[in-house]
């Protein structure tokens, strides 16, 4: 039968450093709460319950925690700040349920991968009664330092108590600890608060353990996985190696990035195979690309659906419920936002398209506008297949541009256009001749006296 | 009483390397010449006057380094180039006026943080005669070494001419070196130019001051603290770390920023807290941000003001004279220009709006065009609170729209319109039932006559 | 007299780790195929004749190494996989065609300098037989290692068959291998197939030239010289190094980049002087930028002359067939294609200029369109020295405007304009007064009334 795993997020933490108006767990990385990161992790290594402790923000962050997480969250709340070994036991009743693991995760720490967490829990069904997450640091200078001993952990020392040998070690505790349902509330009540700070310390764990006999095991993961937010600095550090890997994933799946470094993809972005990236494009929530598309530089996507084959930009802004069919075009300084455009459709220069449904093989002329906005409500623009909108023309919605229909440019249509009708709205040119040169003089005056009134 | 403190500044650099057509020192780091930044950090140092070397460009680069300097800034020419020691001797006259300590600082080196010159300067009313900046190179090879004796510097040793011993030392001479007003001239003048390029050099002060019987040291600051400009990549790399510390800066205040290395700062770029900042974002000149204000992706921003929960962007551009009330939106594709944008009026999409006021609350149709220039002139667009202007409008300046008034899609505005008034300029739409087709008949008949025409 | 040099270029690999509906090397780097970077840099190097041996997409791998190179390129199909040494030798016959020199080349390492083929091939006629090109790695793990003795270079050997003495050497295989011409047959027919993958390795050549009492030596380049592709995140790589090596190039020779890390270049870029350059611009091919000119942030060129003291951007994107005089202007949110601006001409916001001629001193007006599509062709827009086209407007192409002319805001010119003529197009504003109410009354029912429905 399959082990049974409690997961204890804390998240109740102040960030005063943050200097944020939010719980810094509300932050984002990939367009997803930190605390939603850690919830989809452990839900993704089998955890099968989430004991999330809050605190400021209590109700925003567990519907964060909570959204599109599979498994039940239950908030349970923390009023006063005694340490990490006290927050833990905010848990007690759910604790109390009996699984036979509890893993304690910190809703500030969004980059842990499930992989690690399971090696963990592995761990555990080894016969490990703590196992502790540690990592290689570059500079280990400030971090707890995990002392083995003959293969078993035998203590986590705080920098300024460790020995000088001690201190030569490079592996150091990154704060998850794994350890036995079963003792696990008994363990947890054995935390003095005996020190410096008066506070109870989570990793007083592994000495109690060891004294009552049981083992305890330190097991290695990427030092990336461990790192914590405390600061705006190290929230975008954290988005720096989420967006790596996020990317990477990307890349090896068939994506080419021109530079990745500055593409920017969301915790949902999905893409097709050979789809090319070029620099500076930003991917917000719910964005899928089709295969072979390409998106040129300087690209924002948000909400949108990319057909196959289709090209996007550059300079082109797809807002949420844009939906491109196959090969169909977007050009610079294109705005799409609630529409769909058919297969092979064109929308290519300075256009807003808003509100509407565009039919396949149409072209759309540069500075085409839907006006789909009354001030207060929004109004449909339909384009048929095959039409062709000429350049500057304004669609005054609601209204019907039939299959095969031509507008002409600079018109201001208002009426529905039939099939294959031809709509013109536009006033009839009229030349004055030398009169240029007249309005030129009359400007040059006007600018001659202003000059002379400002003296 | 406080000591008194002269800085001369030395920037009459040839800098062919740069291969420019100005002098190195007016090229910009954070939007601010190089010259600017030096004096600006002599000032902040509690330095009294500069007395700036000049050379090329004299006249350019003394405005530049006097611009918003609170400190007298007076300079002197340096007609020939012998060396570092002729070259602050230049200033003579200055240094004759007498002033407790001399800092010797370099135009193109503009990193210099204030807190490491304060040091150097709390250094000598400690006692010291001389004392010089150093910094711990990662590889020491080519730089001049400080060989230090007892706490004592007793030379600094040109690369070439060290020892294997002397080497080893990876305690950098940064350049900037402080000395005693009072033997300043004593010692300068006793510099020689016996060497191998028959220059003056001011590193040979310290083995002069030392037979005399003055005290040297030397103190550490950051190595990035004295990076020299010398060509191009090296402006690159110093625009890179003052990026990088201003960016760091703005974030532990309260801003986030998604990617930082692709956001831009001006020496004088202001934000309030919990304003969020999405990559590839440029910040000119005479930028401030509201506190909770939004920046989305590729925005230009310059010489703006931008209320508190504004949005901006993606894809805007801010020019200077703009004022944004609170909660204004400006959006895609979106210029604005010496413009007032009242409280919660937005400005969506692609629209050009340059010489206007607009009232709170108003919005601005996608595509509206504020015609505000007639070859010579710019005239007024005044837009009231809570009117509409239809898409694609094109408002004729100076024009009036009053408040509540409605504009339709697609007007040309050339007269006022009154408080709660619709305004229409627009041609009637006429449908031509079939004519599409006869069109696109016509349309193939020319491409195959232009084909056949090739042939 | 000149030494022959052939150069076999490895070029039909498979790559399936690229997830790649193409071979990876028509994959580009800086917009040039990988497979045209490696003929390039043969024939840069002085090599006479390249042997391109081919497999997946052989027809469009040929055209792309044999495009814009001055040396013939004549390709050889390998249809079985065998190893390195069994593929130069499909090129069998061109080698017995006569050279001094053979060097083999990897049609995925693009980065390979010419100058680091010419130190090999200089080595050659000193008097090696053969001559491998290695580098130094950070680490060498999984490396094949040099090993050399008294100068000479003994056996290239694979990482997992070397002796702990040997992994501890950092000097490796780079796998380019030049050899003489008139031994090459006859030492690619010793290289066997007696190991564990049954494949010819080409590195046994040295261990055979040993054998045969010909000397062997080994010769340093850059590591990114030998840069292989085998997945997108290394191509990616690769084009960093690429991008890297070409700033560098321009910032040297004048060009000023405030952050180069987020300019791209293609291979064929060119610029003046004191050329200006802000963050984020792409330049794609055939891009030609005069002395004095700014490149201000997110500007994407393609093809594309801008003249001397033009100013770009932000937000602009010139494509194929712009050319810009001096001082052109072209401003945000503007796509020019096919067209010439003349000197000082100014197009400065939000417009489309297609297919069009502008004379000098001409100013373009926010929102101008050219409509030069009809559907089917692409018709002439000219636009006159010092004319006026006033904001709005639609140039319904083909159509004239003469000199001096003036186009009032917001008209449709569907007729030539004579010189210094004022066209108007557009409708007489009609003001309803009150009507602003009314219809905001009516659209707040309308809103109502679907709120009703909606429940």
């Amino acid at each position: 039968m399959a082990r049974t795993c409690l997961a204890v997020v804390l998240a109740a933490g102040d960030a005063t450093r943050m200097k944020s108006s939010k719980s810094k767990v509300l932050h984002t990385v990939g367009n997803l709460p930190l605390i939603a990161h850690v919830t989809h992790a452990a839900a993704a290594a089998g955890v099968d319950k989430v004991a999330l402790v809050v605190g400021r923000d209590a109700e925003a962050v567990t519907k964060a925690a909570s959204n599109e997480v599979a498994i039940p969250v239950s908030a349970v709340e923390q009023t006063e700040r005694k340490g990490t070994g006290h927050a833990v036991l905010m848990a007690r009743d759910i604790i109390a349920e009996g699984f036979d693991d509890v893993v304690v995760l910190y809703g500030d720490a969004p980059l842990i991968d499930p992989e690690s967490l399971k090696a963990a829990i592995t761990e555990r069904g080894k016969g490990a009664d703590v196992v502790v997450l540690g990592f290689r640091a570059a500079d280990p200078t400030g971090y707890g330092r995990l002392i083995e001993r003959d293969g078993a952990l035998v203590a986590i020392r705080e920098h300024k108590e460790a020995t000088v040998e001690e201190r030569a070690i490079d592996f150091c505790n990154g704060g998850i600890i794994t350890f036995s349902g079963g003792e696990a509330i008994s363990l947890l009540e054995a935390i003095g608060n005996d020190n410096a700070k008066g506070e109870f310390y989570l990793t007083d764990i592994v000495e109690i353990a060891r004294a009552r006999g049981l083992k305890c095991v330190a097991i290695e993961a990427p030092e990336a996985d461990m790192m914590g937010c405390n600061t705006r600095p190290e929230l975008a550090d954290i988005e720096q190696v989420w967006q790596a890997r996020a990317r990477h994933a990307a890349m090896m799946s068939g994506v080419s990035m021109i530079d990745p470094g500055s593409v920017f993809l969301s915790y949902d972005t999905e893409f097709g195979t050979d789809v090319t990236i070029e620099p500076s494009v930003w991917f917000g929530p719910g964005v899928t690309v089709g295969a072979g598309a390409t998106i040129h530089a300087f690209s924002h996507l948000e909400g949108a659906v990319v057909g196959e084959g289709a090209t996007i930009g550059p300079f082109a802004r797809l807002r949420p419920g844009t939906e491109l069919a196959e090969r169909a075009k977007v050009g610079n300084f294109c705005e799409i936002k609630k529409a769909r455009v058919g297969v092979g459709a064109k929308v290519n220069h300075l256009t807003y398209i808003g509100d509407a449904v565009i039919g396949a093989g149409a072209n759309i002329g540069a500075g085409t506008i839907t006006c789909n906005y009354d001030g207060l409500n929004k109004h449909l623009t339909e384009i048929g297949e095959g039409s062709f909108i000429g350049s500057n023309s304004s669609l005054v919605a609601p209204v019907k541009i039939g299959n095969g229909a031509y507008v002409g440019s600079g018109s201001v249509v208002t009426n529905d256009v039939p099939e294959d009708a031809l709509a013109i709205a536009r006033a009839r040119q009229e030349n004055k001749p030398g009169r240029a040169h007249v309005l030129r003089e009359r400007i040059a005056a006007f600018k001659a006296h202003k000059n002379s009134t400002k003296n």
